[in-house]
């Protein structure tokens, strides 16, 4: 499968699920994986979980404006990189953010989040 | 070395050398390294230098506002993330974007970058 498309077939279901049910993003990291929130880092999918899910608003809708990607490296790695923009409910305005993800491959032929950075856009 | 002053002090010493002479950023890629910028992909540190080179701009000025960095897996990699504004001679107001790089050790202990994305914020 082409890499363009698996990025951006990772990234749909990514902020798909961010946006109904936070809780099961903990299926998409290990133990070993890291997200970096606004700058709080974050090891461990449990720990991860816990932080996606504490964030101060309950409904959210993500809209993806880019997608790039580029294989990591030997180990069969993808690194996805996203703009986009954050509706909250209840907010006039969306975010704007940008976040890079770091896929690793599994045996079945998916991909794990090893490295997740977020950062909104100030304006 | 903390990781973070690593970080810190490469995305300082490349956009110092980006905004004084692009052609000496060419040290810092190799044959394997790719860039996305704004969505062009460019393979190899000949191209990728002479694509920086290329951009319809003579004077700039990168100013740093966040760098995140997290290791990037078994290789000793490292994944930097950095947002910032870019202010581009005879223009009046800078432009906002975000970049990764993915640096890779070399054997004397300094790094290079084997992954750039690079993308304009879009307000």
């Amino acid at each position: 499968m082409d890499p363009d498309a698996v990025a951006k077939a990772f990234v749909e279901h990514y902020y798909r699920t961010f946006d109904s049910s936070r809780a099961a993003l903990g299926g998409l990291y290990q133990d070993a994986s890291m997200l970096t929130f606004e700058g709080d880092k974050i090891q461990g999918a449990a720990a991860i979980v816990a932080k996606l899910s504490s964030l101060p608003f309950q409904q959210c809708a993500h809209a993806i404006a880019t997608v790039d990607c580029q294989p990591s490296g030997p180990s069969g790695g993808m690194l996805v990189f996203v703009s986009g923009s954050l509706q909250l409910g209840g907010e006039q305005h969306p975010l704007k953010f940008s976040q890079m993800f770091h896929l690793m491959p599994m045996p079945q032929g998916s991909f794990y989040v090893l490295n997740d950075i977020f950062r909104l856009n100030y304006a």
